[in-house]
């Protein structure tokens, strides 16, 4: 079997001038991949006629499927269509089902159409209309020596829909494609290369279909092990041996498989232990309490936590005791301990945990310099506190923090 | 003066097979154009010696700059390092200087240096090396015709500090550059159709050298005006002049400038008036807390916050009356003016905050659809509640509440 090939276009002066991150093309490469469709390349380039020629062509000499995304928005500053359309040698014509489209999502929202918007309804004549359900652009699928070129609104939410509605499903039935199987490793607390010399007899003796791949991340390692076969129950069998034998070697630095995360994994423990949580919050300033709430159904064993950013507060809404303030200061074995403990008794959870520390980049002193951090845990039966030395950098020490209280959690609960 | 051209590749498996987001091309190519270079292209390409030979031989046709990120780390699955030795027709050489490096970050963390990473210590004979102060993986950069490479760590806070300390004052000085001059003009709770026919004969009126881009992001949308020229005073007055037209016609939904964000507008409000605020968030769940407090300095305006979750935390950590709750339910307008002038007063903050609503993908009821959400705000003189019909996309819902309730703050502490 063939393996098909595909390549990402993003289209969008803001892509290359740097103003927004392009999250469209990672996530549409993780979908594709699911189907066994290998992603060659992506590129990103400007709203440019000769740029999106160019693209196209080069994308046309390597790859079965082109996805494009980008440049359809109701402004002027866009030119995708035009150069769409020309490509393929077609005309702009209009179609009505794009302006029904257009017209009932503006009245369901009470509002007219806007001349603006019905430019929108006009379309290559040679391409088959993706309609858009939550959104004023069209998709345009197009076909050419058995290749397939779709373009899409570069708006993540639409994209994403058209994308599981549509253009995936399309793509299934329209190529023949080998088996895919990836299965992720996630690992905390252990650098890169320790990890590899702890594994390195595992990896070297690995079959030849199975590839490993290290992918580091704010003090997490996560290793991908990736089969490619024709026999869908053999290259499964075959990752599930090796994945329990690197995960016997990993032992109390692995944490989950594929979509956990720390956060995740906790969860789950919290759930299967009938247990529940509560946080406060100091230098991470509710960046705990929303991992844990940013997934559906964190009502189940998240009750809720404080954010006592000032010392008032600290006293105030969450018993810490001046004196304790005084003579340890906020950032202090003391003051954590008292943040957990309190935490847990007053939000009436479980499990308490708490953080204090200095993240940056400022409010460094020569004894707590900046990366200065502790972390608490309380039960009801121990208390346990842990002094952090991290970074200078203010995002990388609250992600930091982070990990470390929640990979504390997972320990105590498997244990 | 002749317009000096970059193209970024960044190279990795993991980049093609969507398991990691990259950030860091994004952040490379608003560094550059800050300078005057312009990125024309972002490719990103798979671990494959062919595919970044024919990466480079394309952006060599394209580019003067060519800056390529990832596939130094110190595993297996890197095979960068000796393609660029092949490319530029060079052995790998041992350097004292890099394992030198290496050696004292380990001893600083207290371990020894392991064999894969003094692998990292040999590098192409005709590169000049650029050390990485912060980990193992050196920089490396070539130049050939005029043009310039340069192959650096995929590692973000690595590549981001070897950038500003080492590769972005190389090239200044040795490219001369045109002014590029961006302004960004945030806008918010105004969609890009209506916005697009609102300041519709202001951009028909921009000069040449001036170009109009709509961002839209999250409820928000941005514009950016670019221009280019070698005046550097003439090009600013023309940028500033017609900013402050299309600021005047934008009106109340415009909230700033450049890297302002809806919390830092709001944050500055709160310091020239010398005013504090304190958050009560249930659907949010800590969100907005992380949005003020991800900023340096945010203690001198934010006290804290409360995370809200379960309906006992509302009861007895924020005073929600139960009869209040048992009447009107916990996502409602009595709940939500309560938990906005509690926290005010429990906190002792100028300003509380609130939210209640479901984020989904569950706990929908016909009366209270997914989306539907209750935010308040409370200064001592007025309360105010309001409510919003969001959408179905929980993270989605999280980023609309949270610009829903900063933006009303910030009209209150306008007004």
């Amino acid at each position: 079997m063939k393996q098909v090939l595909a390549e990402i276009i993003t289209i969008g002066d803001e892509i290359l001038y740097g103003q927004i991150t392009d999250t469209n093309s990672q996530w549409m490469s993780a979908e594709l991949d699911k189907i066994g469709i290998r992603t060659v390349r992506k590129t990103a380039i400007g709203d440019s006629r000769e740029a999106i020629v160019h693209a196209l062509q080069a994308a046309e000499a390597i790859a079965d499927i082109v996805l494009i995304t980008g440049g359809l928005g109701p402004t002027k500053d866009d030119i995708t269509k035009h150069t769409l359309a020309d490509y393929f040698g077609a005309e702009l014509i209009f179609d009505q089902s794009v302006l029904d489209n257009i017209t009932r999502l503006f009245s369901a929202r009470g509002r007219e159409v806007t001349p603006t918007n019905q430019q929108q309804a006009y379309v290559p004549a040679n391409c088959t209309v993706l309609q858009n359900p939550i959104g004023t652009a069209p998709g345009m699928w197009f076909e050419r020596n058995g290749k397939v070129f779709v373009s899409m609104p570069g708006v993540p939410y639409e994209m994403k829909r058209m994308m599981l509605e549509t253009v995936l499903p399309l793509l299934q039935s329209k190529f023949e494609t080998p088996y895919i199987i990836h299965r992720m490793i996630k690992t905390i607390n252990i650098p890169e290369s320790t990890l590899s010399d702890l594994i390195e007899s595992w990896e070297l003796a690995l079959p030849p279909h199975l590839k490993l791949a290290y992918l580091p991340r704010m003090g997490q390692v996560r290793l991908r092990l990736t089969g490619i076969g024709t026999d869908k129950d053999a290259l499964l069998a075959d990752i599930n041996r090796e994945t329990e034998k690197v995960v016997a070697i990993i032992g109390k630095y692995f944490y989950g498989y594929d979509d956990d995360e720390i956060e995740t994994t906790v969860a789950a423990l919290l759930l299967e232990q009938g247990k529940t949580i509560a946080t406060a919050e100091s230098c991470t300033g509710g960046y705990i309490a929303h991992q844990f709430t940013k997934h559906a159904g964190a009502s189940r064993y998240f009750v809720g936590g404080i954010v006592a950013y000032s010392n008032e507060v600290k006293v105030s809404q969450l018993g810490v005791l001046p004196e304790t303030l005084a003579a340890h200061g906020a950032v202090s074995e003391e003051t954590v301990r008292q943040m957990a403990e309190n935490v847990r008794i007053r939000y009436g959870a479980s499990i308490g945990i708490a953080t204090t520390g200095i993240a940056g980049p400022d409010g460094g002193t020569p004894e707590k310099p900046v990366g200065t951090v502790w972390i608490g845990y309380a039960d009801g039966t121990q208390t346990i506190a842990k002094k952090l030395a991290l970074a200078q950098e203010r995002s990388l020490n609250i992600s930091l923090t982070a990990n470390a209280i929640l990979d504390l959690v997972r320990k105590q609960l498997s244990s």
